[in-house]
């Protein structure tokens, strides 16, 4: 397996009606494309590490496709943006074959087919484990971006779905095979191992003045909202956290405090928004008719700081932190 | 050290002036600029993985940090872009200390800031050894972009400076670190350690209507000029390469064959370009005047396919592949 002829594999897994956007693709220094006149462009990277984010026994390569370009997308979904390209850098090691790496780019390529972004390029080289990063670049009018400093004291703090479904998956890969082929931990699998970016979501609500700050959950609403916070300088007070069924399920399983999982399960891809609470139902009621699912109230935003309950005790319990030992 | 307290002192050190491009910095889900509304964008992404492409035995944190925007910001002069940004997805091994990191950053924002390339964002992840991937963004005009697949037959083959010295620089702090303190190879380190991407020579090159193909020489002519031509759908034939007096020197210490040598030498990051023989004499000439540099022609565009020398022998040699073991 020569670079040139991989790329060459790869190149033919990757190309897809995105691809007309770029004036030059793959196979260059570069690759090239016409932005919008009329937007912003916005950029993010993550990296996937195998051994620290996945591993290669409890997930499939094409599953290790999709989620790695699917957390950049949902980057760009909590800008209020659109993607538009794609870069890849890939350490492949000696563990893993043709068929593996192939494998992992058909995976990456249907979810970028599915959301309109073009595989602009990117570097393959040898690393002792796989390893990934993903850069993504995406377009949104200047007037609709959203980022995590704007939410004030008052407004209602959201989300996109119930939480802690991915989480479970998660947790379940690693820790708990023995529940792996449990039919009632199936959409638990499935949330990790094939999360959806929230892009539809992200755009309806980026356009609306009214949501005044938005972010994704992808450390857990404990670090997430804790990021908002002190973005935006102010604090929180937290109601009941809308629990995934799944996640409740392996809750009950391991003898697990739901509310407690919920507010500490990363890996999951909601949208977290602060929203006018003067326009909060008028905007609910119109996410479900455009998207389909409803925007749960988690709480609200004070002006002073520290995240509490309703009840008053100072939620303490922080997030998953990428470089501290779990 | 806290992933947020880290994000911190590297927010700090990679704040520049360049920074003032972006609308939305470091700290985001991602970052958002306002791309030129009369060019075309362009981005690259390079990979630097400890072990396989870099020792901290053998190269000093900075200029790791130095070398890896250098690779990417080679790429951007060979389209004739000019770069905008960086995002930096960052591996941290458990060997490396936050000092490491910092002094990682310093070198890599220190070339950001000469060359106006703002530090927009990345990704912090624990990684088994230090595992780099840069991508950075550019612009350049419709009309100045160049590719490698432009060459025609009696094209003139030329590159921006002598090759060779940073291969030399590689292979003596890998391979024969008692050269590494004579002072005849401190030339052949710093070309390694410190190469300077031809950013101002690219953007001259991309003007010129006459160039009809560019690319850089960071594998090594053999393996990039087989691409060019490849690209291009020509051969080549190759006149005496030009070798780096450093690197001259360490092939008589080392007793190899300096032609061979210029030609399988990666890590350059000159410019390899294919110019109209009409043109070739005024462009030098003007190359000169406005580089300081000469632009060395190195042989001419064929119709038929394969490198050959003058004398008719085929260059069968091949460059560096990233993915054979050396």
């Amino acid at each position: 397996m020569t670079e040139d002829a991989l790329v060459e594999s790869i190149r033919s897994i990757v190309t897809s009606p995105a691809s007309r956007r770029l004036r030059v693709g793959i196979g260059d220094d570069a690759a090239a494309w016409q932005p919008s006149r009329s937007h912003l462009s916005v950029i993010t990277t993550d990296a996937l590490i195998e051994t620290v984010h996945f591993t290669r026994a409890a997930m499939r390569a094409d599953d290790v496709g999709h989620r790695a370009l699917a957390a950049n997308l949902s980057d760009i979904a909590a800008m209020g943006a659109r993607p538009i390209l794609a870069t890849i850098a890939f350490g492949i090691s000696s563990e893993v074959d043709e068929t593996w790496v192939c494998d992992f780019y058909r995976g990456l390529a249907a979810l970028a087919d599915r959301t309109g972004t073009a595989i602009a390029g990117g570097d393959i080289v040898r690393a002792p484990v796989v390893s990934i990063s993903i850069t993504v670049v995406g377009e949104v009018r200047a007037t609709s971006i959203k980022t995590r400093d704007g939410a004030r004291p008052g407004d209602i703090l959201a989300v996109t779905g119930p939480l802690g479904a991915s989480r479970a998956g998660c947790e379940i890969l690693l820790d708990r095979p023995d529940l792996a082929n449990d039919a009632r931990f199936a959409d638990a699998l499935h949330a990790f191992r094939r999360p959806e970016p929230r892009l539809r979501a992200g755009r309806f609500l980026g356009v609306s003045r009214n949501v005044h700050a938005m972010m994704d959950t992808s450390d857990g609403i404990a670090s997430d909202l804790s990021r908002m916070c002190a973005a935006s300088n102010v604090g929180a007070v937290l109601d009941r956290l809308p629990i995934a069924p799944a996640a409740e399920r392996y809750c009950v399983q391991c003898e697990l405090e739901q509310q407690s999982f919920a507010l500490e399960a990363g890996e999951d891809f909601e949208l977290l928004v602060a929203i006018d609470p003067r326009a909060f139902g008028y905007i609910a009621a119109r996410f479900r008719a455009h998207t389909g699912h409803a925007l749960i109230g988690i709480g609200e935003v004070t002006a002073e700081t520290g995240i509490r309950t309703r009840a008053g005790s100072l939620v303490v319990a922080r997030g998953y932190d990428h470089l501290t030992p779990r």
